[in-house]
């Protein structure tokens, strides 16, 4: 798995700036960039610099000097890869960028894979694989919530968590191991009760984890809303107001794969996920019919479903929609959204009013043409999920990787607390802790095959 | 114009990425910035840290960490700036690099302007004024020929050429103050013939720069290019093949100012800037008629015509149209593009290839639309300035500003040259010479309004 070839990359974000820095890692990396950098300090060299220090000088080919640089120098294994690191700070020309980068291949280094620098860093141990898959988490974080999930996980909360799990696991192995040491004298357990009650603990620590991904997940890739409703309500009309809200920055999310393309939308200070909007962005398209239904089949997908009604219709025709949602509608929130209250007729809307709400429903009055009431629209939106009141100690998944560990975990433990109670034999009830710590063994990367390491690092940006 | 305030601004390209820079220049930048890191070392400070080192943290604000950086710390004078800075290196996310920006703000340092801390380095003597020109020209080259001409005037090659100037006219003037001196006495220069020749070279050496601002612009923004020609000859598919050769890369120009946009080109390490295609683009457009006489206004502005010429055409039409562009070509390259050789009339062709060709002219046969023989045109364009036999001792003028001040230097050194024949008074003289330095000392900025400097650096890109 671990290949000792020294890499470069560009690891500053593309494009042109003030500066720009080339990164180079590996056994080679001091003697490489050294046939290509000259100190202004005569006779200084890479090779012979403390670690931690700053060189000035020039970076050259046969044909002349192609920048003035600084380089930082980092020694093994006290760097981010765990290896010698040279970061070369150039001037931010595409031009020079790409004329280092091709040096350094020249000399001997090889371009380095998506996320190599941090997969370098999780084999030399510098952190574990929960740590490395923070970081690309890290940088692709564009809200202040799922910047600090992600930065609370890179310094080591979610593994801590995953240890203190592990522990109590193997504290009850050891009571198990001990029953089996006794089961051919056909003793029974000195205090099954004891046992329970850690296993029970075990169990919820575990399932409240598994339960954090709704939140995890939706702080991580914004809350999923689907806009339904007929044809001609206004759907289009309201994702547009909502993605031209004076706050909103539609964005890209970095670091993840996605079939569909969707529309990240970062509203005061919340991201929101509309998905599957091309359907509804086409009103006027022979293929709406089509695209309602597949809206219905990304409903249980959905946190929020907005739900627009247009007041300029008949009532029984919007009840009958309403009703028609209703039955879709497991637990998400429903917000009806009733559009184009300027227009509307005053005693629809007040029949509307008047009409019974679930627990998880909400009514809106609004015009989206005429932008009235969409921060109310908003803020029933935010409700939704209680992102905002997110405490410092609360460990929160946003990794799929991991939820799905987790969920196996979570089973095998239901196992093992189900035998409990029946109950079995101490051997079966061993075999599905051992599962059970496998699987969080695998979220920080104790027991992980080659190919899920490549999974996870692909999708890195190159150059960290 | 000295403002002591401590600046700060993210000097990585924009966007998200593996790691940013975020960087702080200023009296007060160790002091600001040791408010908001924590090393990792216990008891390390920035403020008492050596030059030229690294340091490993955290950066906090007051509801927690914000990131793991790198700092590099330069103390004064010996820093780009030539003032204490920081360089903090975090994790590449918009978010972090906003938020560590916008606590830096909330700590006391201000944003910098465009290009402020380059105007730092100049004010602080690190560099002169062309050299600071020369760092946005650096970042902004886009092409070998762009890059080294940059790089050669930031490293004061530039710098030297007008120093050698100045000298030589200060020594001029030691002789012209001879002669005052003498002048009372009514005697005579004692060498008229030597000074004469001294005026001579200077003149020859500003007039060999004004005359390179030809090939530095061309370099620099790309060799102007308009294409001429009928309607329908296929002047926009010739502009397309031509934008999509395989190595052709269509890039905009940093760091300049255009009313227009125009297409810069890229094509086998030659940049290329069609101009005003806007019009050329448009061919079933009602207002080409419009465009084809603002393409003429254009002509003087290229140093390449292509004349497109449809080979299907009457070959009496052909000849005319020859005949109309040759009454408006003065010195530019006339390459006469005969079009569409795939339907051509064999008769028409050989006509053409019998036509008299003038000394700057050219004429190559092609099919746009086949794609065929473009690399013949492209070839024909190169040659036109002599970019690839660019020596590494030529200075050359790429820079609008520096060409103003020579052309004024050169008028001023004229003036001289002619006084020295009639003859008139060493007064007058010495009062044209003195113009003449003043020019060639405000390239380098020894003479400079804070006018001049404003307009300079608001062109660079924040963060350098």
């Amino acid at each position: 798995m671990y290949d000792p070839s020294t890499i470069c990359a560009i690891s500053t974000p593309p494009g042109t700036g003030g500066i720009a820095i080339i990164r180079c890692s590996g056994d080679k990396s001091f003697e490489i960039t050294d046939t290509i950098f000259s100190s202004y300090t005569k006779g200084k060299r890479i090779s012979t610099q403390p670690a931690n220090t700053l060189m000035v000088g020039t970076i050259s080919d046969e044909s002349g000097v192609i920048d003035e640089v600084v380089v930082s120098v980092f020694k093994s294994p006290h760097s981010f890869t765990g290896e010698d690191i040279v970061e070369i700070s150039c001037h931010g020309s595409v031009f020079i960028q790409q004329s280092i980068l091709q040096l350094l291949i020249l000399k001997g280094a090889r371009m380095a894979m998506p996320g190599e620098f941090t997969q370098r860093a999780f084999l030399n141990g510098k952190m574990d694989l929960s740590q490395a898959e923070a970081v690309a988490d890290l940088i692709a974080s564009t809200t202040s919530a799922s910047h600090k999930i992600a930065l609370k996980q890179m310094r080591g909360g979610f593994s801590d968590e995953i240890r203190n799990l592990r522990e109590q696991l193997v504290k009850f192995t050891a009571l198990i191991e001990l029953e089996l040491d006794f089961s051919e004298e056909d003793v029974e357990f000195a205090d099954r009760t004891s046992l329970k009650k850690l296993v029970n603990e075990i169990e919820s620590l575990i399932r409240k984890l598994v339960e954090s991904f709704r939140l995890g997940n939706a702080i991580k890739n914004g809350i999923p809303v689907v806009i339904a409703g007929e044809t001609n309500v206004g759907k289009s009309t309201l994702l547009n107001a909502l993605l031209n809200e004076e706050k909103a920055i539609v964005s890209d999310i970095h670091g993840t794969t996605r079939d569909v393309i969707e529309d990240v939308v970062n509203i005061h200070g919340t991201a929101f996920r509309f998905f599957d909007t091309a359907g509804i962005r086409e009103t006027q398209d022979a293929i709406e019919n089509l695209g309602i239904e597949r809206t219905f089949d990304k409903l249980r997908l959905a946190e929020i479903i907005l739900l627009v009604v247009d007041v300029t219709n008949p009532l029984r025709l919007i009840f009958e929609r309403i009703h028609k949602i209703r039955e879709k509608v497991e637990n998400q929130h429903l917000i009806i959204v009733a559009n184009k209250t300027d227009n509307g007729d005053q005693d629809t809307m007040r029949a509307l009013k008047e009409m019974e709400l679930g627990s998880n429903e909400d009514l809106v009055f609004i015009s989206a043409k005429g932008r009235t009431n969409l921060d109310e629209l908003i803020s029933c939106m935010q409700a939704t999920l209680s992102i905002n009141q997110l405490g410092n100690e609360d460990v929160i998944v946003t990794n799929l990787r991991h939820y799905e560990a987790l969920t196996q975990a979570h089973s095998a433990i239901k196992r093992v607390q189900e035998g409990l109670d029946i109950p079995i034999s101490g051997d079966l009830l061993a075999q599905d802790i051992r599962e059970c710590l496998h699987y969080l063994g695998s979220i920080v990367g104790d027991v992980t095959e080659d190919e899920v390491l490549g999974y996870i690092f692909k999708n890195f940006c190159i150059g960290k």
